[in-house]
């Protein structure tokens, strides 16, 4: 998908929200368990309620891969399952030096290879440029490249510090930014420091930034667009937990649709409130 | 696989080699293309012809991953193919969230799970704490952080300096240090710049440390010794392309074993000059 692609789908379907499907077998309802695939029933089934509310999907690739090949089943039959017109992404937190990255890149944008082509990945950026440029060969794919996460151990080395007083996350962001464009390079940034994004906009105005955090893990969603926003929206914002587990019960799907209509209402005022849409 | 078990099998196979199993169905013997599994098949043959000149055998999971679940089957009859009186190392750099984290352990770590439980696997620490530590849970499993790589975008960040001298590298080993033990924790360690081992040794005296990048990738087996060597040898040294790929004919194997031998030949003259063996 372009990014004018991924802009008009945010303006029509007045929405920047991400739908994690981080789908863990001891949480989805128990009437599904007795089904011949529960994880992948659940999984179509959160998307058909949500498709509409969301313009972007994203698994998480541990929790498919926890079942080895069977797993990777579930995850190629989910990515089937996702319509064309929401940006899909892998989130995998790959990387490794250039031949082996170029192989991390078959197995998620080739389709004749693994059986997926998702529009994206996300990559950790420790093992520098050619980790992450074997991505970016790709026409229409992204590279969305990790900067400052929201985890409790995001702090441990993404705010290491130089002698010019700029942290690690900046100086990822800096170098990242001269391997792609806006084009095919977004940033992860996690939603529960706002003000965060105030130096993030510093280092990559135009990009789009993917923002966990959102709802269960604390972060605010007003708080994110008052700094992250821009003129093209942006963002897209992850919510998983409070989507897709908003029931345990024959009822999950329709509260999930719920909880994913009380997003797309705040992200709609959002996008009005910056003279995005009308 | 402990840690007192690995350091008698180094004494007892005279080597500390690791054969990386970084198979390209376009690298390998053309006369294997016709079988069933001609990847399985090739992985099959090497470890035959290797297992008792090398210590540990190191898939590179990317190289499986590209072809979806049917090459994570693959992997898995690597997996049951390994002997276990070798260290069976997943390289999959992989880290994330702890929840996630917890997934990917699961993945490598639980045959109940997955179908696998390799020794141990390869990390990316830029997420912190909670996204190293789930690997750590897991009785006599291993993680083996990535400190200071090979290739050539490992001075992007890894170098990255702060006010006190101190290089990224070398704050990831002093924090990761506190995160485990000795006996669950290795570090990734380039071999293309022997001098480096002094510093990762001021760091890191005592740990195992995982090289890569003897051979094909340019360094030095008698560097890697003279700097990086300690008391219990604490080296596991890679090589992939030199072994598996020595020959594209009917001997690949045969070859593959000279090429095992003549390392293991060096290695056991390093040992014996360290006083590890007699």
């Amino acid at each position: 998908m372009t990014r004018h692609e991924l802009i008009n789908q945010i303006k029509e379907k007045r929405s920047f929200l991400c739908v994690g499907l981080d789908t863990d077998i001891t949480k989805i309802p128990e009437h599904l368990l007795d089904g011949e695939d529960p994880i992948y029933t659940f999984n179509k089934a959160i998307i058909e309620a949500t498709e509409d509310l969301c313009v972007a999907y994203k698994p998480n690739i541990a929790f498919y891969e926890c079942y080895g090949a069977k797993g990777w089943e579930i995850l190629q039959k989910t990515w089937q399952a996702l319509p064309k017109n929401c940006f899909s992404i892998a989130d995998a937190k790959r990387g490794d030096i250039g031949n082996t990255s170029k192989m991390y890149a078959q197995a998620f944008f080739e389709e004749g290879a693994s059986g997926m082509s998702f529009d994206s990945i996300t990559i950790a950026p420790y093992m520098g440029k050619d980790s992450v440029t074997p991505f970016l060969d790709f026409e229409n794919k992204w590279a969305i490249v990790l900067a400052l996460t929201s985890n409790e151990g995001s702090k441990d080395f993404q705010n290491f510090e130089n002698t010019q007083g700029q942290h690690l996350f900046e100086e990822v962001i800096d170098k990242v930014n001269t391997w792609g464009t806006v084009d095919n390079l977004m940033y992860v940034v996690g939603a529960t420091r706002g003000e965060g994004f105030l130096k993030i906009r510093q280092h990559a105005p135009d990009h789009f930034l993917l923002v966990p955090g959102v709802g269960a893990q604390g972060g605010s969603l007003q708080e994110v667009c008052q700094y992250g926003m821009n003129k093209d929206c942006g963002l897209l914002v992850n919510s998983t937990r409070g989507i897709i587990y908003a029931s345990s019960g024959l009822d999950f799907a329709e509260r999930a649709r719920e909880e994913a209509i009380k997003l797309q209402k705040e992200m709609e005022l959002e996008l009005i409130k910056a003279g995005i849409i009308d």
